[in-house]
């Protein structure tokens, strides 16, 4: 089974309204039907003969050896799809050996996550909705508790509606199982600044990884801020229609940022060709986002390992057709990827 | 509720012949579509951190302080839509803190829409159907009833047929109540020449703003002529099957006349993004032309001040996910927006 | 009406094979299609306050004023579609004052329709099926019937099968009428080379327009041979499926043969955009083909009158958004045509 | 009667499972459709008046004369659509003077397919399954039943699924009679190397042919390891979803291999043009795969016949309006060839 055939079936599975709080986007969703297409504006040369019997896909997060260069997205407000919920995720996680991150939204426990969180580790997500102390606070929780870095979302704060989801009242929060505690009320996430994060940063002792960036000077100012990681992310197309295609930026940001600096990218991502574009393109870590809803609404836990298992099969057969042994040496293999000038005649695939 | 889903309600309620009369265009009415589809050929590129808590849309129209760079397009024939017609569209701009362009085609009074316009001013706009005399007596009726500036529309002296209201026919002369005074008959718009408008310009006192600039040449004559300012128009697609795509031509116009010229572009602006991309491209205004009518054929003035808070909400979002706290400041951030090479995958969204 | 109007009202009357033998073209017949898109790759930027009244269409056809740069193509077989056939096409153009290019595959008697033309003047095509000598009087008859120049086809002899003709046979050749006496019998087209051509061309005395350019040098060979036109055309997409755009072709063939040469373009016109686009790229004449065959159809040669009285009417006004006096002059406008990077968004228009 | 056309028929008679899985292909199968649209990429200039009566088609390969630039690419398992399965192949590849490759998958007798075997010979294609030794003897029992070359496909040892075929399972193996000896069992294709073959190429006395290259610097390692020509094939984007079209390659490999190198492509052939625009691009020699089963499922080795003499009439029908006498001059006229700009203005087509 494809990951979009288990999509389909979620699909079919879930209400027209739930539906459309998983797909729905901002204004008309352009950006996010985008994230879809946009692998289909980049060619792929193979590479044949090259000896390759299983292409290792072993990869490394923040120091720790993981089964490959997937990891979980933060996803919030999950047991409206499966009693298990975030669970499920981190179950999947430790079965597959993947690093899993924990939105700040789960709706399970932290301590029954963190306890459940396999060799691969995990990593905890927030957003900046609090004053400094506030946040750190909810940091220093996720790290007692075993988190090995910290994602901190910067994309969220200037929210535009989804067009499909004014049409389809959906309320996630009213959803579901909750075995965590609440979030703090207050939701000052627009104050912040680069140099409050810079602060922010100074002041922890865990890597920091910031996430939702989509503009090549803002990769400067975060590495300069003291960020290990870079996320490139357009929030599932949810946050603004920019009608940019991040694939299409990863190599800018490379080239700027250089190659030591570890960079995650999300959105659309679901088949081996997919994943394999953003890595030969130059990202380290390829984030599953809505896929993990897929696999949660079919099987709960299994799944999403399910999900994750045919990500990883698959990336591995196309790095095989493409003579990559290895995938941490995907970058040097830039001359078998190219930016099609007909892209166009892909549509309706 | 967006301003597309506010179309299709008016879509639902019109009589087909009416609704042809509103979006039928020259010819096959593929630059009318192209106006709509347009904004998903420029990229946005999101900035993080930038601290906004909500972006200042204040702008200002020929030295009076506006609520924001939106500004009411001028339409005719509008009772036929809603019984309070242009008077309906005023109330919304004082409402709303908005330009209001009146229409020579007004059908409600010119002395109770001036009674009734707010602080943010009103102006009157005229086609050039007369003799110069007869054209300056109108602009003098609208100046000594407080019109702040003079748009003249030039653009539409040579109407291609639209093919879809030859199929449909709908005289909107015939419709509709009357209260304001009847035209002069003389149509002899096709004689007038740059140099003759540069004549009227000179014998009045009120800035003039040009309307329908289409070739950035014409903007240099418009501004050479005596104009306070550019309107780029192509008449809702109305005129001429050009096939262009007037969002293109924004920079070049600005380059060619320079950051102190007023430029208004109107055009198939329907959401926040389609609006902060013509901004960050150079315009200084954004006129809405048909959405006016969604708003009246939904609710009179109120569905049009609906109109109105939905954009100027929706281009608050878009701005703050961009970091501009000041929508003045939108053309410093020419580098977060760039023309997709592969604008047509987006056809079908 | 528009011409496109006319021409679902012709569709919906014929039989389906009878109208495939109309468009079917070669192949998949993409560049049939192709024929029709092709003008939504260009765009127009139109000038204001130009001070045209009524653009001229005045144009010269080898010596002769005609009414407009519209010129009627050659089809024959025309019986089939309305019992006047090739004389309702000659006396709508009389009435027009329209070149006529009459086809050697006319099933009216040529000597009536010479008879019948008006002072727009006649041309005679022909195919160089046979011997010079065969040929030579083919011409020399027409000539002295008051041919005014003699188009000579020289695009045809390797045709294509068309997909949609092999589905659906219809036999042309037994429909309809004929008092016009039978071709010759021998079909020797093929072995015709440019110095056979040049020979002809030396041994007649009247202008010889060679039509069925598609390549470039192409139109330097039939000028060295004599032509004293050359005619663009893929015969309606009916020869080679070509996938090409002569739209496109025509400003490089006209910088390779320099400003005096007389260029025909046909293809696809329906619109006055159309052939506005195709004269300001360069084209001094523009043929109507199809078009005829759908006025014939709708009432004989009233319908062919009204086809041609649409094209005109129509161009004028464009010319006029375009600020052109006097069609002669639409080549000086070439910064007001520029083809489209993002062409491909108006697909499904 | 087209070849599209027999491929609708074959459609209606297969089931559905079988149909896709002959259609199925990596991933969505975005690759195996842009091999059938990637010819309207490419625009065609034909040329006039050249005096050529019939071009002749007559080719060579490897030292034989055929005739025709076609060859019957290798499929295995076609016993399931005709009863003749590869037996029908052959005698149209006879009586067509097609050079016929014969798959190692086939399932009848390769003694009795070498003696069916016309004047235009037959090659033998492996897959590299099998240590170099039972390798070497599959081979050396092809050659001493008189194939005079040996194709070895390369580009299969990583294969994507097909989510197609995953929903529709069809086992090939399973259908169809067999009268030809099982293959080895051992499946090690994925340890072979470039060293590998060059040892083989070097141990054989055979002309070899490297099928599935798709990266310009595998064909020189092809070249360079003793191939004697190269064959450009994405294998109906049966293995990876590349979105590549190898046509837009052809002229980079043509001109890193330099003229002489012997260069067969295959992937999506349907028509005269769609081969002549491989040939002016520089291919040698154009492969058909799937219109060999349409062909089959028709009518048997006759059906075949009929696709072959089809593809061959179209072909000199092309060359002919391109002014290309001899199909061996087709290289020479690259100026009649093109990339598209707008190609996607044809999606649909």
């Amino acid at each position: 089974m494809s990951i979009s055939a288990i999509e389909e079936l979620a699909k079919s599975q879930l209400p027209e309204a739930q539906w459309e709080w998983v797909v729905g986007a901002a204004e008309h969703g352009r950006t996010f039907r985008r994230n879809i297409r946009q692998f289909s504006e980049f060619g792929l040369r193979p590479a044949v003969l090259a000896g390759i019997t299983t292409p290792s896909l072993k990869s490394n997060w923040q120091g720790t050896e993981v089964a490959s260069p997937l990891v979980a997205a933060p996803i919030g407000h999950l047991t409206q799809f499966h009693e298990s919920g975030e669970l499920g995720v981190m179950e999947a996680c430790r079965d597959t050996g993947t690093h899993c991150v924990v939105s700040m939204h789960t709706r399970r426990n932290l301590e029954l996550l963190s306890e459940t969180a396999g060799s691969a580790g995990w990593s905890y997500q927030v957003y900046l909705y609090s004053s400094p102390d506030v946040v750190a606070q909810q940091i220093d929780r996720a790290v007692q508790l075993g988190a090995t870095s910290i994602i901190v979302t910067v994309d969220s704060c200037h929210r535009s509606p989804s067009f499909g989801r004014q049409r389809l009242a959906w309320d996630a929060r009213k959803l579901g199982q909750r075995d965590e505690v609440e979030l703090p009320e207050s939701r000052d996430d627009r104050v912040w600044t680069w140099q409050m994060l810079e602060q922010l940063i100074r002041r922890l002792r865990i890597p920091i990884v910031v996430k939702g960036i989509q503009f090549a000077q803002d990769a400067l100012r975060a590495r300069d801020a003291g960020a290990q990681a870079i996320w490139l992310s357009n929030h599932g197309g949810r946050i603004t229609e920019t009608d940019q295609s991040l694939l299409r930026e990863i190599a800018g940001v490379r080239a700027l940022v250089g190659p030591e600096t570890t960079m995650i990218v999300d959105g659309g991502f679901r088949t081996g060709s997919d994943i394999a574009k953003a890595l030969l393109l130059g990202a380290s870590h390829i984030a599953l986002g809505r896929p993990l809803i897929y696999g949660l609404v079919k099987n709960g836990g299994s799944g999403v390992a399910e999900i994750l298992e045919i990500a990883n099969r698959e990336l591995a057969l196309v790095l095989g057709s493409l003579g990559i042994s290895d995938v941490r040496n995907a970058p040097k293999h830039g001359a078998q990827i190219f930016e099609l000038p007909n892209a166009a005649a892909h549509i309706g695939d």
